[in-house]
């Protein structure tokens, strides 16, 4: 990458410089702090050896000098020269700030609805325990979608956590590694009976809640039960667009959410049904009717319209045209992004059996696992061997 | 509790009743939507059996009358009667909406700076193993502090997966479910260095972030090693009072995190310094020199005062007056709340060798356990056997 018209800014506070043709200005703070040599950064694992301490306050760029894709800068006092890689500073530049609508979400994520139905992204276990690139496009889905099936798992007790160990670690609970999935009686928890589910997120009453759920099924020869994902994110997309006002109450005011369903369990938690972060970013969606708890957080003011904007967010989870419905089979299993994406679950009956397994985890390890294997080449179709 | 004066208001869509001389004003919709009668809720579970959808939009209180402690209301169209009581009411009363500063947190959390160190909260193994009481007395600890001491620990191996388990689960990662800390040579992770580490959270890089870690000492014989722990609630606290603008900036833009110190992982995460919740309250605080990747999302013009308020935050970090120093011996060990307590170590040299070992876990089921020991009984020495 062309490095070109280096010119320093406020006596050497900062510095413009051309990157491929583009201008971007650097601070000498920022430039140092971020500095790359071995002297800053341990060349074995990366991690910086000094702190923001060991920086003069003020530090300044004296020179500056371009060759070859790489800008030399000199910083005084330190009177220390540190160089840098044009496209590593290209791609952290910081100077075109873009102004983004609340509940803005990155390129990497593409919301959906129903019509997603002809196109549920799904791998073979066959393929994703073989070929990195298989996994590797199976962890870009949960990504991109927020959910992707798998096909043709061994259908033994506890192959769900395999597929968790494929990309990160389980997220063991009160549940247990794993737990089962089928009508009981006397159920601690309502997804342990025949009834349908309302789409929900789960264990928003978790905080950290966790940020993966794999749904593997061993058996289903019931009548119903059909698995259904909706995309929260789409949702509250939708509800920005009807209602900018709803939204905003939903972000803006924490919900509660609790579960006390046995001894010795009192799990709370205050978190809103839509998250932002402090920039707007769309972080979280969590929704769940059985565990929410009474509302205490919303001023009475604005209580009428929280309980408005509650139900318009469910009458839109609730909208046929949001739906993608699958039913699984032996061997079938399903993993959600459950910070995005509610899952529900038809009523069911008849004489047959339905025994599904669920497990949790995080997804710190899955994109982890997918940005190393994106570092390793591209995704298409047998590329990685 | 008394419950006197119900006056409907708005034709029944809400209702104003005292409850112990204090008038309080509920929405119709907010009541029936928290009922806890027998088809609302699961008796076994507690768990809502019905959805927002199944309520009235038009849902008003046609009739009220209270009597020993109860407040009994009709709801119209649905024509059904449901029993409040006037206890849980008050409790979950939210007429009365507090004006809070940003930073704020709950009763529950006691601040506190280097003086500490004369009540640092420790309790015996042998204690919280045999008796519910000094275990939650230790829990309860680190809802207050963020951290705390235990002592007496078996010095086996793993021992501290044992403590863990003992009020929730162990959170696994790359490091495993526990990871020895000591010098090794060529270190994926400058923490297995004699290097002094300036206070950190651990793994911000992680999204979520693991909330509780544990460090247990097996060995330290060397001359240094110290464990420093510093309150990062209370650090907040400082600097917002001393300049509000730089607090606003360390919360209101998203620092970035990054670790890619072993082949296969790509760890990135993206939250600010200091996390606060959508009503200000302050919910965690993130700070690793070593894993601090470059800022991107802060916009150009804010860069120069954004690097002042973290160095500023910093300096308030290595004030000697906000540290807790103690050097563990073998068996002990101390837990803290990752997403509020920073630790650090001193560097050590000599003959001698300092093995620890850490691992994570989380905050849900810590609390859940505390709340469940707390409805036993007092936490007082002895009181519960």
């Amino acid at each position: 990458m062309q490095v070109s018209n280096a010119q320093l800014i406020d006596g050497g506070r900062a510095i413009e410089v051309g990157l491929g043709g583009k201008p971007h200005r650097f601070h000498a703070l920022w430039l140092r702090d971020n500095a790359r040599d071995a002297a800053t950064r341990s060349p074995g694992n990366g991690q910086r050896l000094i702190t923001i301490l060991d920086i003069p306050a003020d530090t300044r760029i004296a020179g500056a000098t371009a060759a070859n894709g790489t800008l030399s800068l000199t910083f005084e006092p330190e009177g220390t020269t540190i160089d840098y890689d044009a496209r590593w500073l290209a791609r952290h530049a910081y100077d075109a700030h873009p102004r983004r609508e609340p509940g803005w979400t990155g390129p990497e994520i593409e919301r959906w609805d129903g019509s997603l139905l002809n196109r549920v992204p799904s791998e073979a276990w066959r393929d994703v325990t073989s070929d990195r690139c298989a996994l590797g496009r199976w962890l870009a889905a949960v990504r991109r979608y927020g959910f992707a099936v798998m096909t043709g798992t061994p259908t033994e007790p506890g192959t769900l956590c395999k597929v968790a160990e494929l990309f990160g670690y389980v997220r063991e609970t009160n549940y247990g590694r794993w737990f089962e999935v089928r009508a009981e009686v006397n159920p601690n928890n309502l997804a342990y009976t025949n009834l349908g589910l309302q789409a929900h997120t789960d264990n928003p009453y978790r905080d950290p809640v966790p940020t993966l759920q794999i749904l593997a099924c061993l058996e289903n020869s019931v009548e119903g039960g059909e698995s259904i994902v909706v995309d929260g994110f789409r949702v509250a997309e939708r509800l920005r667009a009807e209602n900018p006002r709803w939204f905003d109450l939903l972000s803006r005011h924490a919900a509660r959410f609790a579960y006390e369903g046995s001894a010795g369990l009192r799990l709370r938690s205050k978190r809103p049904m839509i998250e932002l972060g402090p920039d707007g970013e769309l972080l979280a969606v969590r929704f769940n009717n059985r565990s929410l708890a009474a509302a205490t957080d919303v001023p009475f003011e604005d209580m009428d319209d929280y309980y408005a904007a509650y139900r318009r967010f469910a009458e839109l989870i609730e909208d046929p045209a949001m739906e993608v419905t699958f039913k699984l089979q032996p061997g079938e299993l399903f993993i959600v992004d459950n910070t995005r994406v509610l899952h529900a679950r038809k009523s069911f009956s008849g004489t047959g059996k339905r025994w599904l397994q669920g497990c949790y985890a995080d997804k710190d390890g899955l994109y982890s696992t997918l940005a190393a294997i994106e570092e390793e080449g591209p995704l298409e179709q047998g590329s990685i061997a």
